[in-house]
């Protein structure tokens, strides 16, 4: 396994690139990779290849990728297609083992670019040679500066997250998903999902494993699951979004990629075996991440919900049932705490009510309560729906929530979520953010499925 | 249909309120009904009702609302449950034809609060009282700066539009959904909300109705869809929230409100029958009510995207399957304008990849992609995915879509809806919230829903 770990870390950490196909035009709306690069720090070599220039941006520009004199660990192909197996047979022969083809117009649009492709995957295959792509932007990698995107790109905080994606989409990034390396394998005409599951299964700095899939090529379904064993295996997370799940979706990946589109529900059935959480779409991938990231893992499948309203609670049981969590049965010793500061015509059932007992003191409720279920054996996750607004001319702390879940979240070894139901979102977001084993999110149904993340692995 | 204009009237926008159970404390933690509503600038007279204080806020308390010299347009009742029948008689007796009974404990809880209820009903029917609530907080009006919740609200800018919730949880407010009135039916003893439909339809003011439900009262089907084929039929839109999916979920309502849970496979296919969309959590409304506000309907079902990855369309297609739309044929003008700016090898299909053209000057491309899918007579609705990052050195209009936009989508009835997959959703956001025709959502699969809404209408 060490071994694709040295395979591939070229595509991510070049000690030097070609840049085959540069351009000398720069600025926005140039597409520019090598601007791109140094902009975004890469210390390594570049060396600009194209017979149309001396020069690029002040570097020593190759008529021919053969012409250059040092080594060259990574080659960039951005030419137009009917080039590209030629150019790929002139990297065989510099000794070049890994290559991006970024080009366009190969085995997805079928006939002479089907030919083109196969030509090259010959040529690769026969000199031990890796290729990204075609059609890709390649990868990113904020831990060590490398960019080999055409889409120029800043630097900003990451987290311990790598990205797999049949799509270039993940270079623009996604609200609150901070990922630290990403590939776009785009055709996968050789490097696959699979294999980058394995390179990052291999990468001590990677924690979560996010791949959004098309499809696989035929007979990579079994190596798929073994990869995300072992991901899991060695502690790491893993969140798949695969699309297609409709007869016209899979039509239309065909058309896209050219990969085989595998049968939804084939599919649905292995992520489950495998107890690995399938997201829909880019919002719910930012939530069930950052839970992943933040929150201890589930110890079973039972939840406590302590509740300003019934209405939030009906919606947390429905989602219960869809996600496959089961709300607790609460001890005796939960049930009388919450009933002490509820008026006795209240039944305690879970979800927990605890509005009515509010009224009497909404500090007091909120630490007995958050206590209570924090404590009970029963429960292995907790989610707090609470009511607040930001036209409320009360503070965010006004209910006593926030200063309960800052002094008990901690002491205990399970998940707690936080809904705020009502405007003031963003400042209890905040207020919470450095709270250990809390999460803020938006919605109830992304609670429960968040939760349902969390239940995904050996108990 | 009038009358029920003039019998809900009071409990919107009274011209004097009798506040039974009128507290002194204030401030934080109070849930002073009195202090909220004249902070809220509410102008017409108030009369707080305890036998424990002579004075409430500077005003004078009376003993029993009986004792009220002047007329009483709006009771509202914040006492013990077991006290509730009793005040309800002195209303009676005061000839206050309209209640808003606060307290908790009621049928939902059953026992005893069943009883209680009975009771309070068989008055109000004999006397012609019309009630809302038990365990309300009462209504909220922006237009005329009403409010008869505990729980304290400044003002905000507000659109016309009406909500209906069985849950106190609307006072807290929804980001981006800016409703200008709100009622909480609670138990809904009396008003149910049917009753409140039909008062929207009369409404001027109101142009959208937001129904959150978790049931309805035996009987009460029928004229639920004539309610809301009656706010069709004057132009209004309805947007439903219906909880309790689950078996599970409609026993959790049972013991919320003690109302009945419909059958949600029966109410689904109602819903269908009458084309209102069904959103199935917060976030979900806030898109559907903003696109429905600032659209145009949708002549047909027939989409056409322009996409700067197949990725986003093979979502959106997938998303298409399920909530019922199609991917028009394209006309081959329409084929002819794009593929003149793409490579040859580039089929030009639906969704259309505009990303190889792109290459060759985005503006160009966007700006005659987009006139010709707006041109096109066999679409009715343009889905725009762009791939716009804030890391990107770039400012937001590159790529030239939001001039694009600005200048040609206010042209066509038809509306358009842009989904910027990135970072960079806010400033796209910003950039076209002026732009007659356009919206800008975060995910593709709420666009497609959205588009869907737009065609739940008679063609």
């Amino acid at each position: 396994m060490a071994e694709i770990k040295e395979e591939l870390e070229p595509f991510f950490n070049p000690e030097s690139v070609a840049i085959i196909g540069a351009t000398t035009r720069t600025g926005a709306g140039a597409f520019n990779v090598m601007e791109n690069m140094i902009s975004f720090g890469y210390r390594g070599e570049i060396y600009p290849v194209n017979p149309r220039y001396d020069e690029v941006l002040g570097r020593k520009c190759y008529k021919d990728v053969k012409d250059v004199e040092g080594k060259v660990d990574l080659a960039l192909i951005a030419v137009p297609r009917h080039i590209v197996p030629g150019v790929v047979k002139n990297c065989v022969e510099k000794k070049v083992s890994s290559v991006i083809i970024v080009s366009q117009g190969f085995a997805e649009v079928g006939g002479e670019g089907k030919k083109f492709q196969d030509e090259i995957v010959d040529t690769a295959k026969k000199a031990g040679m890796r290729i990204l792509g075609p059609n890709t932007l390649g990868t990113h990698n904020f831990f060590d500066n490398f960019t080999s995107s055409f889409i120029p790109l800043k630097k900003r905080e990451y987290e311990p997250i790598g990205v797999i994606c049949q799509t270039g989409l993940v270079f623009a990034g996604f609200p609150r998903f901070k990922y630290g390396k990403a590939v776009d394998v785009g055709g996968s005409c050789d490097i696959d999902p699979v294999d980058v599951i394995k390179y990052y299964v291999e990468d001590p700095e990677i924690k979560q494993i996010f791949v959004h899939m098309e499809g696989l090529r035929p007979g990579r379904g079994r190596a798929f699951l073994e990869a995300v064993r072992e991901a899991k295996g060695k502690g790491k997370d893993l969140l798949v979004m695969k699309v297609g799940e409709t007869e016209t979706g899979r039509r239309a990946i065909i058309s896209h990629t050219g990969s085989l589109a595998v049968e939804d529900k084939v599919f649905e059935g292995a992520l489950r075996q495998v107890k690995v959480p399938r997201v829909r779409d880019y919002t719910e991938l930012q939530t069930i991440s950052h839970a992943l990231l933040k929150l201890p893992k589930m110890r079973g499948n039972r939840l406590a919900m302590l509740t300003h309203h019934g209405a939030s609670g009906v919606m947390a049981v429905d989602a219960a049932e869809e996600f496959g969590l089961k709300f607790a049965e609460l001890s005796e010793e939960t049930k009388k705490a919450v009933q002490e500061l509820s008026p006795p015509w209240l039944p305690i059932g879970n979800p927990i009510d605890i509005w009515p007992g509010l009224m009497g003191g909404p500090e007091k409720m909120h630490k007995t309560a958050l206590k209570a279920v924090l404590e009970d054996k029963n429960v292995d996750g907790v989610l707090l729906s609470i009511h607040i607004a930001d036209y409320s001319p009360w503070p965010i702390g006004t209910y006593g929530h926030i200063e309960a879940l800052r002094e008990l979240a901690p002491q205990y070894d399970k998940p707690v979520i936080v809904v705020p139901i009502g405007t003031e979102q963003e400042g209890t977001r905040r207020s919470l953010e450095e709270v250990k084993n809390v999460v803020v999110l938006d919605s109830i149904r992304d609670a429960v499925k968040a939760f349902s993340a969390l239940t995904s692995h050996e108990f």
